[in-house]
């Protein structure tokens, strides 16, 4: 059986070995040492032209709330054996430190820092794996439904996941994350509760069955319609056959109660959406229904979308399950958490790399700064700008922008405006930042997207962003890689 | 802002149109009929030749606490518009019914009952979303989790996805659908702590940059194991080269902390594994320390893994992530929840259906009995027998056993042990069972793994396992498509 404790907290939602870790610097009296670490991710997921930064909310929840419980420290002893006096010393901690991160909402690229660490080294790694399993997982989904709004375009779209989703917190945080990236609404009632996204719902194939027939159960839909405040009527109609059945039925009860209800659509649920969609428009606009949309629903993903639409489907609504709430075709992203300073023992910061036979593996050392710069002359991104900490391109007349690998790609840019992506979270532990409501988000995702050539935005093969290492930052890697090997093949107790 | 509320419950994570329905049966009186739903899916996933079924015990849990709170009430009445009296009803809602289901680590086919709820149709109806989302993860996870143990055989195998997985709930219920199937471990800490699992853990990367050395960060890991009570030591050895320092500084270390630690093994996370682990094998055996193994980890799965045994890699425990956390290769089940009896104006329960163009989402009507029929000669299943509810398979001595689309496919078994696959769960809405402990069901599936056939177990091309309807559920199911059919037909309202 479960153990259910009054106690219970997430701060143990962590891997074993951060504790570990934690342990050895406490007794190597490390563990205090300042560290920065970045989280960020390789490649963008579903070979997308950008990603869609999503997660900070429940990051700045689970810091506030980061602290060992009793029962979280009686675990450790009992189960895990950690000795007494590295207990009390895990009971004492809290976050302290200062976490800068982009905005959520922001257009995010390969290896580009989406959020900084800087604390003491047990309090960086201790909330590590929290903060990757949030960041993988609401970053992914806004990303797939921003594919998905780019096909749909101005037409609305409905999250309606919850039954397929990855257990519960991945049906309401990814219904936030859809909601973020231009969705309209969700049909879990308590992500509506909870982040106050519009719901949506009408029935299901079981009223019909109930009733074992579409005009006695649409008709019951109805009466209980008039008593709603907003009078919704949107029968289903694909329950025993949509154009013999389900329509012609909705099509009598939506006359026997004109004026009462609003007959604002009729739902597909399956069979050929091409098909059926137009057969169902001919139907209502034959009966005088011209106004009346068609919902369509049934594993629908951008692709299948594009599809209907060249076939000319007349589907005005777009509801999304599974292929969206799963990141089906691509359901994990590869978002990591690395160190890139460390404080020496005399107190001054070293920056600090991981090497990989895998080239794309190695990290970039050093605390940095990402800008976003934007040509003036026409408002649109030349790309973005990684600097290491103490670098001012604002302050620039010109930047020299080289690709990190190829590095004979490069361009001159000069009027431009380096915007910062990134805002003070936490300060010496305490939330500085209120982040807006998911309304202001979604807003500011497509004012981000309105900074974007097309060419980037596409879904199928679009260009690549350009995220670019300043000069410094790029010497200072190469510096570093050469450091390490030359230490490596000396033999010197590496 | 996130809202949080004192009495916050899960009774709202649900579809809309759970709700919408309700108020509609409410209104016409038809809340309290009686109702049979199914739950089950159609198509095993990852072409696997069995499912694992996982989720009861987060069932369990979710039906004793099914109540709308009153902040639940107050968002249903303010932001959704609900009338006062119906809200009034919800308000005094519990599970009053019963829910038949498998045992958790039971195996489970295509077009099964895993789980029946007979109840009021209200009930029975704001239950599905909760329910669905639950078993289509659990289950697929359990599945992906158990091939992956066919290919690993003996070997240890742990679990490390939490980073990977979509969001908390799926990194903790996901890691225990592993367990039980056969893991021995997670890096989860809090999956520990909650479920009991064993934990398990050594250090990342991060903890060799922070020393700038393979052999520095050892050492003080090595002194910090000599402190824990199992003294285990396994460093990781490619952060910075795998056989020219990761290697040689563990082996330098573990020589100087010979009688002190117990080095156990060393851990590769990424790279060529087939080759780093044979030559990691050299060197390990030429230093002595043949006892010590080989963890790697680094996007596994059952086909890298086959690959990698192929090879002759030497690796002896295997860490998998993201592949099984996710289920990656398909990472939803399609789970259903299908009505398939309800009780009319005189009382008498009717069976219901749902007809589709698509065959194999026709319902199957009915209240249903689930069958495994071992063969007493030999002790292995012939295959599933789905019965009405009132027939007795048990009492019989022999049995016509056919495929349900290809009927032509039959077979007569004579010696056989019918074992029903259902227990009571809830009755008149009180448990009446105890879920086992995570390590009895671990052993639960792997006694069922026994009654199948070699051809229904491997991971590639398994045989399709007979799931068969007894003639008397086969002619009820073909005896209403026609009395629907004739309804549709005739146009008769319907």
């Amino acid at each position: 059986m479960v153990k259910e404790y009054e106690d219970d907290s997430l701060t143990l939602h962590t891997d074993a070995y951060q504790i570990n870790m934690t342990e050895t610097y406490w007794h190597d009296n490390m563990h205090n040492k300042k560290a920065v670490f970045e989280l960020y991710f390789r490649n963008l997921p579903f070979n997308n032209g950008y990603g869609v930064f999503a997660g900070l909310e429940r990051i700045i929840e689970f810091i506030r709330e980061f602290r060992f419980t009793k029962s979280d420290i009686d675990y450790l002893r009992d189960a895990m054996g950690y000795e007494e006096e590295f207990l009390e010393y895990l009971s004492s901690i809290k976050f302290t430190g200062k976490i800068r991160s982009m905005r959520e909402g922001e257009l995010v690229f390969g290896n580009e820092p989406i959020l900084q660490v800087e604390s003491t080294l047990a309090e960086a790694q201790l909330i590590e794996t929290a903060l990757l399993n949030i960041v993988n997982y609401q970053t992914l989904i806004a990303t797939k439904a921003s594919r998905i709004k780019q096909v749909i375009g101005n037409e609305k779209v409905l999250e309606f996941g919850t039954r397929r989703a990855q257990e519960m917190d991945a049906a309401i945080w990814g219904t936030r994350a859809a909601f973020i990236a231009g969705f309209d609404s969700t049909s879990n009632v308590r992500a509506g509760k909870k982040f106050g996204i519009p719901v949506s719902g009408t029935h299901a194939h079981s009223m019909i069955q109930v009733y074992k027939s579409d005009y006695v159960a649409m008709k019951k839909y109805a009466e209980s319609c008039v008593r709603r405040k907003n009078k919704v009527f949107i029968p289903l109609v694909d329950t025993y056959d949509v154009l013999r059945s389900g329509v012609p039925a909705a099509i009598r009860v939506a006359k026997e109660f004109e004026g009462k209800v609003n007959f604002l659509g009729v739902r597909l649920d399956g069979g050929d959406m091409a098909y059926l969609s137009k057969k169902t428009r001919e139907l209502l606009d034959d009966a005088g229904f011209q106004a009346t949309q068609i919902v369509a629903s049934s594993d629908l993903d951008e692709e299948t979308i594009l599809s209907l639409k060249a076939q000319g489907a007349k589907i005005d609504v777009w509801g999304i399950g599974t292929k969206l709430i799963t990141a089906f075709d691509q359901p994990a992203l590869g978002a990591v958490y690395k160190i890139v300073a460390i404080e020496d023992e005399n107190g001054v910061m070293v920056d600090t790399i991981k090497i990989s036979s895998n080239p794309e593996k190695v990290t970039t050392p050093g605390l940095k700064k990402l800008y976003r710069i934007i040509n003036t002359q026409n408002g649109k991104s030349e790309g973005d700008y990684i600097t290491l900490h103490n670098e001012k391109p604002e302050e620039e007349d010109s930047l020299k922008m080289f690709h990190p690998t190829h590095t004979f790609i490069s361009k001159v840019v000069t009027d431009f405006e380096a915007r910062d992506l990134h805002t003070d979270i936490f300060v010496e532990g305490k939330l500085v930042y209120e982040n807006p409501d998911i309304f202001a988000i979604q807003q500011f995702v497509s004012e981000n997207l309105k900074l974007l050539w097309e060419e980037y935005q596409r879904t199928l093969n679009p260009e690549e962003y350009p995220v670019d290492l300043s000069q410094r930052c790029w010497d200072n890697k190469m510096r570093i890689i050469q450091e390490v090997k030359a230490k490596v093949k000396s033999g010197k107790g590496m």
